[in-house]
């Protein structure tokens, strides 16, 4: 039992390498881009290419798989969790990064059993630092163990987030107001990669000491939460309690009490769930 | 007279080489951390010791040459450009970052003659990128040239600033406001680095297409300013015409369109100039 996900996880680290080489290649090539829901959100040919890669990969060698995917999701695919093995996939987290060749961009493939994700994988493609955890077993990056910050003065701290791609007044409103309260604490500074996925490892790498969103997606998150677990660091809800995969919410933190200070200064709301049902059309 | 500088550049180059090493072995070793006016401005013994490194250095080598340094005037110099040449110097662009090894810390030199900013050197000490650029003779990073992005859609943008270390609730409320209507364009993003020199590298690399920002100092912009403009990009102050570097106010982009649709949506205020006459004790 003991090594029961191990070859699993290193087919997933091969492919996350190998998805990050044909990121970096397209990026040396001409990008020709598709324009999603609004002009942040943007798929890319790439994308697409990369997401169909990793599937057909697992696919062969572990036919019983099954997968919650961006791209899947975004052409129709349903999004429910089951007990099954299932990969999460985020081909590229931080497509507008790419687009513009920002320096962070991710490919994020967390791995769940009975709900509960058993290793993740975030490779910083442009960086070449290849990020994982296994359950129960520690995060790393590229071999060395990760640890979260030590600080637990939120006047020390410095704080990731994102704006997002949402452009609803009510709900940008919300995302500055918390934005304000955050930086007036005061903390150190805020900072944003443009990925989930990397935001999540900078907890987990010590560079910052949280990390909150509204919005973000199970495939942003599923391989990062494990990462900043397995590096000590905790998860939490934006309004305290249980963090929900499924519930586009996550607070992630080196510790609880910096986590439960930044509960307090955010204005919360709730985007359509990732598992909500499919809409008929 | 084709030649004046460049031994000088070599030598701007060495030292801004030297100072990235030793900001890379303070980081390993324990970091001793004293503050300055707030908590988010963040002076450490490194910051001032690598100061004193190149200054000793240049001041060996071309005993005639004047300085700017952030350490120097906050020690109480005065910050007076002349017509002699003079090194303005900033050791360490992103103490927050360094403090927390946020990866972007830049050492930034740039070198003024009769007022005129011959030449740039930003070096991104974490990622070992050496920015250059020479008046009249392009911009490099690492020896490849650099070319700003040719995007003249604001929503096809990435913009970044940063919120800075001022905490005034007045200037929080103009920086918040204009943030929120750049967002709101809408652009692609918005992102920062966490330094002047290093978003400044980042508009001359294509990554982003402008970066503003109100309450930098004259030796967080020396340098990459002139990195933008050779790279093909342009400066402007946030109310629109001729930047000034003593202003404390900045915007760098890719092209006029875009730095101009940028000031539209700028609040402005005017903090106290890098050149106001020093107060009396």
């Amino acid at each position: 039992m003991a090594d029961r996900w191990q070859s699993t996880m290193d087919h997933a680290v091969a492919i996350a390498r190998k998805a990050g080489e044909m990121v970096r290649e397209a990026l040396l090539a001409d990008r020709k881009v598709e324009t999603k829901s609004s002009s942040v959100d943007l798929v890319t040919q790439t994308d697409q290419k990369v997401e169909k890669m990793i599937i057909e990969s697992v696919k062969e060698k572990f036919p019983g798989h099954r997968f919650i995917g961006e791209e899947s999701v975004a052409s129709g695919e349903s999004c429910i969790l089951s007990d099954l093995p299932t990969w999460i996939i985020d081909p590229i987290d931080g497509t507008t990064n790419f687009v513009h060749a920002f320096p962070f961009v991710a490919v994020s493939i967390g791995f769940s059993v009975n709900k509960q994700i058993e290793f993740g994988v975030v490779y910083s493609c442009l960086e070449d630092k290849m990020y994982t955890a296994r359950r129960g077993r520690g995060a790393f990056c590229n071999g060395e163990p990760l640890q979260v910050s030590n600080q637990n003065d939120i006047n020390q701290s410095i704080i990731a987030t994102e704006f997002g791609s949402n452009r609803d007044p009510e709900a940008v409103d919300k995302i500055f107001s918390t934005l304000r309260k955050i930086l007036c604490i005061p903390v150190h500074g805020v900072r944003g990669a443009g990925t989930a996925a990397i935001n999540m490892c900078l907890v987990a790498s010590g560079s910052v000491e949280a990390y909150y969103e509204i919005g973000i997606h199970v495939w942003d998150v599923a391989a990062g939460s494990l990462i900043v677990s397995e590096a000590g660091g905790v998860l939490m809800d934006v309004e305290g309690g249980e963090a929900d995969m499924m519930s586009r919410r996550i607070v992630a933190a080196n510790c609880a009490t910096i986590a439960e200070r930044v509960v307090k200064e955010i204005t919360p709301f709730s985007p359509q769930r990732d598992d909500a049902p499919l809409e008929k059309n």
